[in-house]
């Protein structure tokens, strides 16, 4: 019997107790393991909610779910960071196994909650905190075991990757497909951490520290949102029969890594052009299973809850890796040396501008209110000097590299 | 201490004693276990091989492993049907753990052996069988605790995704591709597993019967291979917009299923159109995660080798999910109801073959030497009657479905 004091009762909250009631009959009956929510810490007790919480036993005291000695998993949804942070240490020190969803504590506090997971012999598995309800973090860490993972990519925030499809599908601008995203639940009211790529670059942080070995955290991650794309970007992407993707990517080489957030403009082709919508995608190429790629819903209610819950299942059966999954690879951060080519668009237009850029152009797509260009091979760095040295903000121009 | 007992030293017995030998420290280091190939059968114990097997106990009788008290797990991956039945027949008998790469032996006895390994207490583990060094039965094994799965879809036959790639990319003919390919070692000297489609089959036999949760044998599958494709039907699918993939899917409804392996017309913006060349890529549906996607090497020495050790290791650290995995739901086979719009091709015309399709085309594509009609919504077993109707052999007509 596994019994769970769940930290939250939100939309993942909910999804997790909706999915036991549904089937803790079948788990049972297939696994001979029984789970029960026993404790749920939540802000308000008495706020209405849209499920029956009559059999639930709900509590707005953390010391409650902690001091049961029944309680032997903490399932941690509240999306806080710190609270989060300290709830976890907390169930780990008194010897609770914990599942959490969150990517932000995970990404700032992974290598001291994995040490002290290890340290104490208990699980600490966050499989929803990348890629929703896709079944990779597991999958990955077992890859690692028969393989040298040298590169991990993937499009990891159904937010910006709905936003995208719907401008490129659509022929729509950005503040137009925001809007309706953010009606439809798609986005937030304040859309940043997901348009700007924080969001994306937490993940990162979570799959490249696990898939190189070593600790690349948030500050190594060179980060570019969408949020300056616009409807004349969509024209020519199109007319490059391509569509554009918000890509996470880290490499490995026998000199150090790279990790970058960006926007990508990959051919119609290309796998990762039909990862649509709000779904997500994640690759990643070891030496001897070679490229793997895995594919779902990137967030929502019910696969995140799913991804939650395949945890759990793993700590009541003992079918989860044991260790600590984090290596240590002392690598040397090699961003500076990222190069490619790339697609760049500046809204507004003057002579030191065309004079500046044209040293670096390969061709010119669009010369008029706005200037658009694709840039020959170059270092990424020696773009953002140019741009900086004409004193442009990131919203007035929008650059993306284009997939090899 | 794992002593594997290996069945079979050709390509994928030498990519796991390859993979051991580089992994070996790596896998103690991490896991704490050890894993050790202790002895191999093969047909000849002198025959010069492609490894070193100066380190390696080769024999030529299987009881020698069978009766090696130290072996505790025999990893089958001969590929021949009914010695390898009674191998691991013998094997679970004696006590140890099975794995195998061997579709065949998995799908034809696939109650049979599951059961007796349940009631041994030991694990039977396939995951190379389907796709490769893709991780996908576990997945989908894991999922099923969670979810009801309702549709299973995949490219699981590298050969004819290669050939049919090719075709469409470079626009050649049947014959021509499937000689490259033979040149490569991508499809056989007798390619008629692959192309007829029987391959595909034994593999949704497996998936679908996981899946589903019924047994579906490979007689409950309905069967169409690539070999009557010419370059005619190529001209014409991309004039659609569209490629040719063969696809695999069952589907469990209300009141049975259907099962079914078929060469299927998909736009270029569906999922499916990007898993190119050798790539397989299997997708399933749980009414909690959504959808989900797998893709990778669909076969090759080394990651088939990978697909066969992951299994190893699951059983080394106990994590495998232990009890049988078949289902016992009852479902009636459906297939005389599939329906759908398709694709035909016929490459003999006279009046009485153009009066007879007339009534169900939609639309005339080519009428000249060959005939290529699209067909308007109809029950696919209508077709295979007016076909029959007219005397057409499978060789002298392409027909295809076209994706939702």
């Amino acid at each position: 019997m596994l019994n769970v004091g769940l930290l939250g009762l939100g939309t993942v909250g909910t999804g997790i107790v909706e999915i036991i009631n549904e089937r803790r009959n079948t788990i049972t009956g297939t696994s001979g393991t029984d789970i029960r929510i026993k404790k749920i810490l939540v802000r308000n007790v008495n706020k209405t909610r849209n499920i029956d919480t009559e059999q639930l036993e709900l509590t707005d005291n953390f010391e409650d779910i902690l001091n049961d000695q029944e309680i032997n998993v903490i399932v941690e949804v509240t999306g806080d960071l710190e609270s989060s942070y300290r709830y976890i240490t907390a169930a780990l020190n008194s010897g609770k196994h914990v599942v959490t969803a969150n990517k932000a504590v995970v990404s700032k506090y992974f290598g001291e909650l994995s040490a002290l997971a290890n340290e104490k012999n208990l699980a600490f598995l966050y499989e929803a905190s990348v890629g929703g309800g896709i079944p990779v973090l597991k999958p990955l860490k077992e890859q690692l075991e028969l393989n040298e993972i040298t590169e991990v990519q993937g499009i990891l925030n159904g937010t910006c990757n709905y936003i995208l499809t719907r401008m490129i599908n659509e022929g729509k601008d950005y503040g137009e497909v925001l809007k309706i995203a953010q009606e439809l639940g798609y986005a937030e009211a304040d859309p940043s951490a997901d348009v700007e790529g924080h969001d994306t670059l937490r993940k990162l942080r979570i799959l490249a520290t696990l898939a190189l070995q070593a600790d690349i955290t948030e500050e190594d991650i060179l980060l570019d949102g969408i949020s300056s794309i616009n409807a004349t970007d969509v024209e020519n992407i199109r007319k490059m029969d391509s569509t554009v993707k918000l890509i996470a990517e880290a490499r490995k080489t026998d000199k150090g890594f790279t990790a970058i957030v960006q926007p990508m403009i990959v051919k119609n082709s290309n796998y990762f052009a039909n990862v649509n919508m709000a779904f997500n995608s994640i690759a990643f190429k070891g030496n001897n299973v070679g490229e793997l790629k895995f594919y779902g819903a990137g967030a929502g209610k019910l696969p995140t809850a799913n991804a939650v819950l395949s945890d759990v299942l793993d700590i009541a059966l003992g079918t989860y890796r044991k260790g600590n999954p984090l290596g240590k690879e002392d690598l040397v951060n090699l961003n500076e040396s990222i190069s490619g080519q790339y697609y760049l668009r500046i809204s507004v237009t003057n002579d030191e501008i065309r004079d500046k850029v044209e040293g670096i152009t390969r061709e010119v797509l669009l010369d008029g209110e706005e200037l658009a260009i694709l840039i020959e091979e170059i270092r990424l760095a020696e773009i953002h000097e140019l741009l900086a040295g004409l004193g442009l903000s990131k919203g007035s121009y929008f650059l993306a590299k284009i997939a090899d």
